[in-house]
């Protein structure tokens, strides 16, 4: 692990050059700017959208098109009923607390980590150690802003603000309160200790119809949805499982304090999906071979705990084999988000999947592992993997009486033996009078060694005794004349079950954030003037595949441009004509810092025999060509089918000077 | 215009059976219908979802990549400061009435409505007139459940009743409480007249961050998101004009009480652009030849004014000419809207554009014209295209300082003439003293004939006296040693304007419906059981474009079916296979209710010599041919490229017995 973030290729990389590079290109920009903005909203601008659509596109075709999932669109006003029964409404929260003095707000384990890490800080500068360039993780906010003061610290003390700041993930409210209070925590804005944390619910609340009589709010995950249609999902899959639902929306999180620019937003893209499986048999995966040897870089729980950071590296299929993942269908699906963060771009070398802490996990989840990538703010969660097990399912039936369940004819009849419970209901109704129902209840909800034990009491004694809360002095004696209690074998052919849930949840945000640190570096220019930025986006994501430069805006170019921008169009291959006054250098410039992967130039000799010539953003190299080989080159490439080396040693180079000078 | 609905095949259509269908094929559910359901709130299944992924994509290129359109995505939560600005906190509402005596809540104008239209057909059956079996208007919301009584009523009443009814988008609130109070209109459940009606803001509001301190709303609309970054864009599109945005994202509306299923709904889709344009010389639209000759039926203000509804069909061009559509830019994006629609397969005698009368118009508006499209609910409103002038930038301009305008070099410099006000400040401070700053405000607030008539007072008088309110007595004389007042001419090269906005608005959900009920008919079945549904999708939209039904579960079938769905796969082109067990006409008219255009059978021939058969959906005709040549078959129909006609003429016809029957 680097101790400070690193460009594509591998030059330190400063983020605010890189932010404003972004800002200025449009790739995203700050929501109601003009009205000073709204911390959490941002706006993405013709080339984030582009981006945006280039990866949920290829998305849609790795997970939905190639797994057969069901894709669903579903409603993001949600009634306060539906998000208390699935455990928002009561769990969804965040520690908030408050300093007396001056009203502000942090959330409380940002605030106790900011404030143990300057400590730690002054430690160093006192004990004349080097402080390094540590990443900022995301999660801290810098909004306390006291600086680190040179003091020294005990061992001991260094060692505990250590194994504190290594599971602060796994605090509950009354225990990040505790911190605070344990080591005296202060506001450094004022000098004094926030206020005891308190919950503060994520969700944003509305009410919805006319006369604010049904609560509401926005959901905070496109989850629900797909539970509340599992049956009729059932249903249009012909009843076979597993299946997979998956669904590409907007989920709303009102966090307490939103700083950390795209990577911490209160509106942001999902793109999730559930997959049912059956929870007999291990929860195998079918297609679970043709991932197995994929080797991921993996940091489980246990390390967390013991207060550390090591990553290991190994085959998905040891993994499973060895426990550190739990089955091998939460294991396909880690391997197939691997496979999808490195076919979008995502640098290999700053994936790690780690797993959550017990305290960390969602309220709902039985395990879970986020896909982090390690950007300039730390490693940042990017993917959440989640077995929900039957959890929402369970509750949402119980709650609505619905029947959440598969039917699965079994391949033969099996039998089953259990005790059952008759009554000889003319008597016993008369005998218990108006306790004839409680007693009843009480002994159908015998288990089945209780019902063993009863029914050699019936032969015995002639009677059994039961426990009655309520009933006379709360024991109930039930004559041999009033029931049966035998053991009988009888034949099945249906199993019922309740589905469990695996769940691959994608933050298309800040996957976007990361793609665009991980793909940009600099370029040395020729002038003299500053390093030139490049985002090498891979083609199959990139904002616009193709710009068209005409050397100079003589007229004679001005119709190879526009019919070649029709053609081009005409396959689907998004491309730009730039025709502004800018020499050709600074205009492939501008198309480096979009991320546009190739370049086309026409010039005289275009206009004399119709060739043009090709040019890579990467490698600045180029080919000369006619346009049906240019455009056949471009088809392969942006379909993912050829590289540049491919196409470089099919057709011929181009050297000449008029744009060698301009691209160096 | 048909007085009752009908299918693609002119048979009448029963909505009740197409619902059923729709349903049971999952193209949309009820939101939380486990959970009994929110009025207004829908999913979309999987062929509901991909349809709609479908219409979003041929817009997407309709508008956005053939037009060059900047691409926007930006927030939906909105602060209350930006909807006060735009308007919509004051006039973004609906009329509401209230029944004080059950509590029932209407929206005033479909309350009105469904009473006169009660009354009108009574009067019918009270003359023994047949009453039509009109098309139900969608904004009717049958929520007034009284049944018509056979009572007849003056010819000048019914006169009355019918001009009200053709203009009842005209009335404002308060002229919706003088109808009901004229008409002595009741709720036939209490018989009681409702409480005059009020004005019910549609927008959902919530608030952001953790101490509820900032208001916002759910947006109404995309179009301010597009408005609040238009500096942005306009430097991103190199400070040419015109151009336009476009956004395709979920809109809000808290609709008083939504019924008429998927057509009035309070979570939406919507597709906007905004193309700004300069308000100088008429609006004129480069491209605009390209669309002159497009016929259009158009209904015009006057007509409904008039009471009528009678359209008139003419060309874009003649109707721009003759001042009908205000200008160029408007009458492009009209026939371009009209383009679309056909592109995606709306029935082209379904389609109407009508005009918006002054009191209908929305706040910002200064003309409008709304693509209506014929359901089974009637005139339908699916695209709005205004003309919202330069409104918009204006008030948020004003509002936040921002500088939303465009500076253009002039082609040649101009000479600009003007009165102008010089004082001589060293001596005007010392003599007005105190009240210096207003005089000065004062003079420089003259308009240019003002101007003139006080250079004219200087040069006689020797002074000049100007109104100042609140100085002395409120006239205040100027010596001629404090000021100038002379005529100059000077140079301008640049010229600046506020652009403004034609707004072309899709709603997304509304086209989709639509376009069902357009696609739907029956095709009668063979084995005598009720008539089967077919919806005839275009290729490019269908939600499925191939099914493989392998002709029974023999296994020699399987990896035939499993190839060729890679193969489709590889080329992008979404398929399913059917291996279950029903007959292959069963399985083929599931995929017609699927709209599914295309099918492909394997059979035993496939087995010995490659060959498999490929279905027409619409004509249930049949071709056969070796692999290769039926997917490139397949990608030239989904592509547009080719139709099933050019197909058939290709390809060797198939009237194999195995699948004749099953097919008919």
């Amino acid at each position: 692990m680097a101790s400070t973030a690193t460009t594509l290729k591998g030059q330190p990389l400063d983020r605010n050059v890189l932010d404003a590079m972004l800002r200025r290109r449009m790739f995203y920009t700050p929501s109601f700017e003009i009205y000073g903005g709204v911390s959490g909203l941002y706006d993405y601008g013709p080339p984030g959208c582009a981006l945006q659509q280039g990866v949920v596109d290829a998305w849609r075709k790795h997970f939905i098109l190639e797994e057969d999932m069901l894709e669903v669109d579903c409603s993001v006003l949600t009634p306060h009923e539906v998000l208390k029964t699935s455990g928002h409404v009561d769990k969804f929260a965040d520690s908030m607390c408050k300093d007396p003095k001056n009203g502000e707000i942090f959330r409380a384990d940002h605030f106790i980590e900011e404030i143990l890490e300057n400590r730690l800080k002054g430690d160093k500068q006192a004990r004349g150690e080097a402080v390094a360039a540590k990443e900022e993780d995301p999660k801290k906010k810098k909004k306390v802003k006291g600086a680190a003061v040179a003091i020294k610290l005990d061992d001991a003390v260094v060692r505990e603000y250590e194994e504190v700041l290594a599971k602060i993930d796994n605090y509950n409210t009354k225990e990040l309160g505790g911190l605070i209070q344990r080591f005296d925590l202060k506001n450094p804005a004022t000098g004094v200790q926030p206020l005891p944390p308190v919950d503060f619910n994520l969700m944003f609340q509305t009410s919805i119809g006319p006369s604010s009589n049904l609560p509401g709010y926005l959901r905070p995950e496109t989850a629900q949805g797909q539970f509340l249609n599992f049956s009729k999902l059932l249903e249009f899959n012909q009843q076979q499982m597993p299946f997979a639902s998956a669904s590409i929306g907007r989920s709303y999180r009102n966090e307490i304090s939103p700083r950390s620019g795209l990577l911490r937003v209160r509106e942001f893209l999902m793109a999730e999906i559930e997959h049912f499986v059956d929870p007999d048999g291990g929860k195998k995966h079918p297609r679970f071979d043709q991932v197995k040897d994929i080797e991921l870089v993996l940091l489980n729980k246990e390390t967390q705990l013991s207060g550390k950071t090591d990553v290991q590296k190994v085959t998905i299929g040891q993994a499973v084999a060895n426990g550190t993942v739990d089955n091998e269908t939460l294991g396909y699906f880690l391997a197939r988000i691997h496979l999808f963060l490195k076919k979008i771009g995502v640098d290999q070398s700053k994936i790690r999947f780690r797993q959550h802490m017990a305290n960390e996990m969602a309220h709902y989840a039985a395990d879970c592992w986020d896909a982090e990538l390690l950007t300039s703010f730390g490693w940042v969660e990017c993917v959440g993997c989640a077995d929900r097990s039957a959890y929402d399912l369970s509750v949402h039936a119980k709650k609505t009486g619905a029947s959440l369940i598969v039917r699965e004819r079994l391949p033969e009849p099996i039998k089953v033996t259990e005790w059952e419970v008759d009554l000889e209901r003319k008597k016993f109704g008369p005998h218990f009078k108006k306790d004839g129902r409680v007693v009843e209840a009480a002994l159908f909800a015998t288990t089945q060694s209780k019902r063993e034990e009863l029914a050699k009491a019936l032969d015995a004694d002639g009677a059994l005794t039961i426990d009655v809360p309520g009933v006379g002095d709360g024991k109930v004696s039930v004559p041999k004349e009033l029931i049966k209690i035998e053991q009988r074998t009888r034949t099945e052919n249906t199993r019922e079950f309740t589905p469990n849930v695996i769940e691959p949840s994608f933050g298309i945000g800040r996957i976007l954030y990361a793609l665009m640190e991980h793909c940009y570096w600099t370029r040395a220019s020729d002038g003299g003037d500053e390093a030139r930025g490049v985002l090498s986006f891979p083609p199959t994501v990139a904002p616009t595949k193709v710009l068209i430069v005409p050397l100079s805006n003589n007229d004679a170019f001005r119709p190879f441009c526009y019919e070649l921008s029709q053609k081009l169009r005409k396959v689907g291959i998004s491309n730009r004509i730039d025709d502004s006054s800018a020499s050709i250098g600074k205009r492939y410039s501008r198309n480096d810092e979009l991320g546009t992967p190739l370049g086309i130039t026409i010039d005289f000799q275009t206009v004399q025999d119709k060739t043009i010539t090709l040019r890579d953003r990467d490698s600045t190299s180029q080919v000369r060509a006619d346009e049906d080989k240019v455009i056949a080159a471009i088809r392969a490439i942006v379909d993912g089918d050829k590289t540049w080396q491919d196409v470089e040693s099919e057709l011929p180079a181009f050297l000449g000077q008029e744009t060698e000078v301009a691209v160096r």
